[in-house]
């Protein structure tokens, strides 16, 4: 039984001033009418019952969450008390699970991507979950579009033998994002996925790689399962928590993991973390823009605008990110949109908090 | 005696979404903390007392005008139905004044310009007067300071005996706004100054040329003198006022007057009628940005940011205009700012007037 857990902790700070402290991206409606949490759960939906979806989360999260996935169980929302990093994230949601059905096989998927060919996408996880019954740690890889420092790289090793018409490697080696030359020679050698997050694989499995890589992390991983049916479990991981190593899960456990494989997959999968993410998403008008909201504009092009209820008039403009909110105004070089995160940090500096 | 009548009339669509039809520019607070209007009456109240200075404008602007300058008496307001152009503006001011004291000196001013050195302004205005009690019709020329296309020019003819530091010249010729070789050639030659707007004559001596030159407009405001004490004035302007031909003053009268001079002065003079004339006006920081609001930028220059309630954040931008309100947002290429107007259009044919 494959289990899918939607990891949907950070707020991203990268689509600021859309997304906020108390109302992250996966609440944002940007592509196709349905929020990012929305669009995560309804690619799930045709294999997969809405009682075996899990989301982790922090609490100030799960209102605006839970109140546009209503078909998912109020327990299936898995809460961290704070964000301690994707190894600890991966770790609680991996003791909860096994603490329910010590077979089950864990699919860590994501809410800030958008996907189009979601059948393809499902058959993904049918062949995943195969593989992962051999004990692998499986990733679904995306074949890279161009060569990004964006995404970190998956270089694949041998073939692995598999059921259906996708191909499946050995994962040789995971690579942090990558300066220019180094994503383009790996782009142009085709051995290369994007690390995409997604992960699949036995819950004994992924709790045997903590125990080996991470014994820290697993001991409290430990005394949480021995809580998890307690009435002070959430007072009890609050205090926890907070003792947790902050670490990615890639840094943490796969690269020296033992059997790691990855699937390249062609599913129309798009990054939607950051605004310029959105133009690669979203369909442009004939000038190339890309507008959410009301806008009128004379000789602009190739600019993304996300309105809010103001009025947005643009004249003679290209290449700019413009985003209204009712308290806080964004207007952006697209080729600068990287910054978004700096600017973040400056409005922290300047105590503008209650921005944020 | 002179009389400043400060010309009040437009809503300064070049301005919009500041200016509004509700809330025209001269209302605006742009500069040093007072607002257009309160700085053309600022820089009179030395010289002039205030019940000698009138606002000639519209209706629907006296309230926020009015407001503004509560040292004025409500009845130096005096009130054009509906715009019919400068020339029917400042006849109907003429008559007004003419009816006062008939051996009045008016001067036609203008509240959407900046003028740095006021006591020189008030010196030109005193000169001016000295010339026009020879029955010239005197205007305040501009001395060029680069080849502009979006002023009317002046010629200067033979010299004019004048009593103070200031020179003047019997005005050769009227040009309107030209193209850009003819400006450039204008400016080269030293003998040209902008048209300013802003005029001096005896009462009497205008009202001659309004007669010898616009009898159809001379007849009406001969109509409107002999109403001008009885109770239904008002009624019947609204009557008479919109059967009179919109014309300016400059092609109406001034082109084709008899003695007209200009006195050129330099008198640290601002067209502020439009976003990129603010450039000139306003300080910039060492960015090259002027701000009025609340702005925090990375790599942001050359850029003119006026915001209201909400922050304006920008990364990575230059010479542009961004103008913030409640309801509409203009973001336009400083060098396309001449489209605002058009931009002020394009609303209205979309229907969008409750935002003009």
């Amino acid at each position: 039984m494959i289990y899918p857990v939607i990891m949907a902790g950070g707020t991203g700070t990268r689509l600021w001033p859309l997304s906020r402290r108390s109302f992250p991206k996966q609440a944002l409606e940007l592509v196709g009418g349905r929020t990012l949490i929305q669009h995560a759960i309804d690619r799930l939906l045709p294999d997969f019952a809405a009682e075996h979806i899990f989301i982790i989360t922090r609490q100030e999260h799960v209102p605006p969450l839970s109140a546009q996935v209503p078909e998912l169980p109020a327990e299936n929302f898995i809460v961290e008390p704070e964000g301690r990093g994707t190894a600890s994230a991966v770790g609680l949601a991996a003791i909860h699970l096994h603490h329910r059905d010590p077979q089950a096989t864990m699919a860590v998927l994501t809410a800030d991507h958008y996907i189009t060919d979601t059948s393809r996408f499902r058959q993904a996880l049918r062949a995943a979950d195969d593989i992962a019954q051999e004990n692998y740690l499986v990733t679904l890889g995306i074949k890279p579009t161009f060569p990004s420092t964006g995404f970190g790289y998956i270089q694949q090793g041998e073939p692995l033998p598999i059921n259906i018409d996708m191909s499946a490697y050995r994962a040789q080696r995971f690579i942090e994002k990558p300066e220019l030359t180094a994503a383009q020679s790996m782009f142009k050698s085709g051995e290369y996925s994007w690390n995409s997050g997604m992960f699949i694989w036995r819950i004994e499995q992924i709790l045997t790689e903590f125990e080996r890589q991470m014994p820290n992390l697993y001991q409290k991983l430990q005394a949480v399962e021995s809580i998890l049916d307690q009435p002070n479990y959430k007072q009890e991981l609050s205090q926890i928590w907070p003792t947790v190593n902050k670490e990615t899960i890639d840094y943490g456990i796969m690269e020296n993991a033992k059997d790691v494989a990855v699937i390249p997959v062609d599913i129309g999968w798009s990054d939607v973390g950051s605004w310029a993410s959105l133009l690669d998403v979203l369909p442009a008008d004939d000038q190339g823009n890309i507008v959410i909201g009301d806008h009128i504009g004379i000789d602009t092009q190739d600019t993304l605008i996300v309105g809010g209820k103001r009025l947005i008039t643009s004249i003679g403009l290209s290449d700019l990110v413009i985003v209204d909110t009712e308290d806080a105004l964004l207007i952006c070089s697209k080729d600068r949109e990287q910054d978004v995160r700096a600017m973040v940090g400056l409005l922290e500096k300047h105590g503008r908090g209650d921005l944020l």
